[in-house]
């Protein structure tokens, strides 16, 4: 059977997360109803990141299987066509060899997070966390230097999580100041369950003034929850690019 | 009476333009009724730029007087306040002398069109006009070239323009191209109605290789609208500044 891969960019907005879920509707359920349209198909779409309700994409990948083969440049259009109006688009779309797995392939996975300081909410660029006054950017920048590396991340995991161990590796978490913004740019080979937002919800903390880098240090090595700061919202949250 | 002048950001999207009209929302109403709420009062607001439907602005400055004083930062605040949920804010609110007026005291504008070059249409960013193919970047400069400085606009006037004299000088056209997206700016001390739509119409006729950069002049040279491109769509644009 024929397996594509596509690049997908959506507004997490209107969506109730990337997964199916009985109550409201994903963006799986979207992409999947476009597609069984043209296809008259219905193959699971496998995503490289479960994203949650709110979160947004720009180079979220998923792949799946036909029975059927198709030209893919007809899918990524017949997607885009049938995907309207939802505010999700496939950017890119090919055929990848039946070895090739959306999630378990995927060597890293970068994630940037927004916070806008400025005081006015935002009319345009509405995917960011309002935070709406300064931050200490250097107090900020030297606490998420705290978090890279191989860590237990136990503090900044959702009690949810479902992952069989609590460490992984953290690859970059990057704090970019430009103008009234925050970006933390966050890649690992693979998150937690509300990994980003944990550590972000904690860096605002630091930026905040309320605690110190060393603050920080300190909740990752109690490897408590209850430790660690509040989850970010999802709404500042977008997956960035998945690496194979 | 005191006089305020307020720095607006707005999405053009939902609304009916700058200027109240008979049928529809407009971004004047909405900062009225706002500002009717907490003041009591129903100062006209004057804007530097009537922009039209579906047109953005991230710097839109505007000005009215009230009978009575206010704290400039709490007239932001209860705008913002106010304004919710229409994608309409206060960025800075200041008091300013009555000799100040919005539009006539306005030494330039500085408009953005943006065009995306991308084959998939946005599913954020949706502030463009998404053309979905490559264009010739360096023709479309040598084009926008030849309408710098002070000329007879005829050509790229809207044949509702009201100003009194078709001459206008434009400082800058500025092609500017990252990744797949185009970016045209504009300043000039004022704009004939749909100026900046209608070069941007012409110049994309240009970056589809369907017109030459010397058509371009031949076109301003003919000092008629009927000789000029097609008006580009109202979303792409957005006016980010106003200099006085």
């Amino acid at each position: 059977m024929p397996r594509f891969r596509l690049t997908i960019e959506y507004d997490g907005a209107p969506f109730n997360g990337w997964q199916r879920q009985a109550d409201g509707r994903s963006i799986q359920q979207a992409l999947e109803e476009a597609l069984a349209k043209f296809t008259h198909e219905t193959p699971a779409v496998i995503a490289a990141g479960r994203t949650d309700a709110g979160v947004h994409a720009r180079g979220q990948v998923v792949h799946f299987d036909l029975a059927r083969d198709f030209d893919a440049a007809k899918i990524r259009e017949a997607l885009n066509w049938h995907l309207k109006p939802d505010p999700v688009v496939c950017i890119d779309a090919a055929h990848v060899p039946e070895s090739f797995h959306a999630r378990v392939s995927a060597i890293a996975r970068v994630y940037c997070y927004r916070l806008s300081l400025r005081r006015a909410p935002p009319a345009l660029d509405r995917q960011v966390w309002h935070v709406g006054r300064a931050m200490d950017v250097g107090a900020m920048a030297r606490a998420a230097a705290q978090l890279v590396g191989k860590h237990d991340f136990t503090t900044f995991r959702a009690t949810s999580c479902q992952a069989n161990s609590p460490v992984k590796t953290l690859d970059r978490l990057d704090i970019v100041a430009a103008d009234d913004m925050i970006e933390v740019h966050a890649r690992a080979r693979s998150f937690l369950h509300h990994q980003v937002r944990n550590m972000v919800g904690t860096l605002k903390l630091v930026g905040d003034g309320k605690w110190t880098p060393g603050d920080v240090a300190k909740a990752l090595a109690a490897r408590d929850r209850r430790a660690g700061g509040p989850t970010a919202p999802p709404h500042g949250l977008c997956l960035m690019q998945v690496w194979y």
